[in-house]
């Protein structure tokens, strides 16, 4: 008898986004002339910049030649591309990656939820709370969880983030393996500083632990002594593994492609203690379970790191930018207290009564969809995630009606 | 301590096309004048179709606006696509599949890879050999196996090819509830007829077990008797999950789009034998670590779908089913006995010495690279797999060399 993986069977439903378009849509039906904006979705909405829009036709086209047409690419993903990563994202800053250390792929999504497939299923595992699910989500499918008791699972260790530690937990009494840690952080917006982040990578090193750390949001920084790499810490690159991503910084949430950096120094061990590089492993499965990303989509992505494609994103991440800081100057007027927003899309707020009571409010009051912050763990009750994708016409538009609604 | 999951320590090196690779490498140093053909890898070679290209630039095209801009896109593929595989691919054979039984994806390969994951570790799998490697390895990556002993690994039931069964191994004596089947068969070409399909679509009733069937080749199926999906078959809509691609069909190695077909009566059980819907575990699982195709690459799939579309992919398939029984033809001619390049792209020849052995004859003779077919497995020993996608230039020089060589 063909027997499920019973892991399957812990996992929560994901009630968060299928609840928000219940009740959007019993809202709708009981106001059809209403227009709502919806705030709650972090997904883009401008079109994709020029230089990658041409680049992308230019690969199309490519596919049309007997001579240019290409087959199978390499798995990492295209040296050209791979290489203006290196050099762009990394050397710029002082980095050291080289284009051996980066693995092309179709998502962060997929890459931060296939990672921990390497690792034992006994390894002990940190994740912050609030937080994005698939770390969660992908650690119960494999395992290392035990049931869950309400929105948090036996076995791992949470991470708490508040307003006093700024929504950047430190390191202080955990005890654990695996640590992900997401900055510019989703939901919160808040980042992490140079001696924040120097914290973990020194617990890592002292008890041979490893950070995946999730910069899918890195683009927003604006604060010059932000880090945008873990790999800007020292020690890091024996210790940490960096996702990243386009879909935030070049709007590619529906165009797809990403990657993940693996220094060559990074190791880990087998349980008689013997080293493994983490890129060796990372790479079987890579090459065992992925076969590349769309060629015309890493040409497309390439086409970032022109000087038309820096110029063309920087207005798209301007663009988003403004919105942020109008929605954030909105908030904190109406009296709020407020993470994010500076160095990230997200807006944190605390609204000093339960999410989903703001959520309804803000909803029936001012037809804007935001996102209940319960809906990221257990840390994210009383506070509500607004995103600055969206128009700017849109965002005046809700900040107008929200700011009415709370005073009515 | 991060420790590795043990498992990767049993994976057994991927030698195959790294020999090969190096095997040639060293050849053309040694005689740099002479032009190599290459008839090992089964990647195409022709440009995508012409409708498939005019809806990949319309795709990248709707990228630029700001209304038509697409962002995330469900998870599952888009609904134009999944209904034109609905009707396309099954109505249009009898078979009742619905879009929603549709997961389009960036692979087989990736699909393949992934789907063990949904079941306990301690299902049975049985695979082919000789085999495609991935089903192999991903289960080892897993823990279904136990050590390597030569090319195989303990706790895996291998389903034996061979000229005496046509290659297509029947359920006598499988005990497994995992079972991999794959027609037309890389590499050995050959197809199962619907009384073969059958035997284990009962079996599988009988056993509960769950049949996974590849069917990346189905396009290459020129007899009208051989069926094109295992859903042709009555009952499999209870016990089977079939992966497609467009790869070989129409040309997108390097564009990436494959699907995955689970209908919604599959199901499969957990220990206490509750019920659970296979669409729904592995819905659950796509949402969770993918998260969907490249717009503008669906939009370039559906037009497979269109009138010139479909008359594009059936001039692609015949150019090389036109290579393929050159192939065929020439080496029956040199008196060997062989299968496949009748309904497949692969021909799969009984060369009656060592694979390797013959390998470097030909590379040395007739400057040709073919696939020693111990790289498939212990089955594969004494056999070559030689691939029709190529220029009908190329193939017509490389037949005329072996067969010079073969005389010499």
């Amino acid at each position: 008898m063909i027997q499920i993986n019973e892991n399957y069977k812990k996992l929560q439903a994901s009630y968060l986004f299928v609840e928000i378009a219940k009740r959007v849509a019993e809202f709708q039906k009981k106001n059809p002339d209403k227009s709502i904006i919806k705030m709650g979705i972090g997904d883009v909405t401008k079109p994709l910049p020029e230089a990658c829009l041409k680049a992308f036709h230019d690969g199309v086209d490519e596919m049309a030649g007997e001579a240019s047409f290409k087959g199978y690419g390499p798995e990492k993903g295209y040296e050209f591309l791979r290489q203006a990563i290196a050099e762009n994202d990394f050397h710029s800053r002082g980095v050291s990656i080289t284009a051996n250390d980066i693995f092309v792929s179709d998502g962060a999504k997929c890459d931060t939820g296939n990672f921990q497939e390497l690792f034992s299923n006994s390894s002990r595992v940190a994740i912050p709370d609030p937080v994005y699910p698939v770390y969660v989500d992908t650690n119960v499918m494999a395992g290392r969880s035990g049931v869950a008791k309400g929105s948090r699972y036996e076995g791992f260790q949470y991470m708490e983030g508040s307003e006093a530690n700024g929504f950047v937990p430190g390191p202080e009494g955990v005890e654990a393996d695996l640590i992900y840690l997401c900055y510019p952080n989703n939901p919160t917006g808040a980042v992490a500083t140079k001696e924040q982040l120097q914290k973990w990578v020194d617990y890592a090193l002292k008890n041979k632990a490893l950070i995946l750390f999730d910069a899918a949001y890195e683009a927003f920084i604006t604060d010059p002594e932000i880090p945008h790499s873990i790999f800007e810490i020292p020690g890091a690159e024996k210790v940490a593994v960096e996702f990243r991503s386009y879909s935030k910084t070049a709007g590619f949430t529906g165009t797809r492609c990403a990657y993940t950096v693996i220094p060559a120094s990074c190791v880990v061990w087998d349980a008689e203690g013997n080293e493994y590089s983490l890129q060796n492993l990372w790479n079987r499965r890579h090459s065992t379970k992925f076969n590349g990303v769309s060629y015309p989509v890493q040409k497309a992505a390439a086409a970032i790191y022109t000087e038309e494609g820096k110029a063309q994103v920087k207005e798209l991440i301007d663009y988003y930018m403004n919105n942020a800081s109008i929605i954030l100057k909105k908030m904190k007027e109406a009296g709020f207290s407020c993470t994010g927003g500076v160095n990230s899309p997200y807006i944190w707020v605390n609204t000093g009564r339960d999410s989903w009571e703001t959520f309804d409010m803000i909803l029936n009051k001012a037809a804007v969809v935001l996102t209940p912050g319960s809906g990221f763990g257990q840390c994210g009750e009383g506070y509500i995630r607004i995103s600055a994708f969206n128009s700017l016409e849109n965002v005046e538009k809700a900040m107008d009606r929200i700011t009415k609604a709370l005073k009515s």
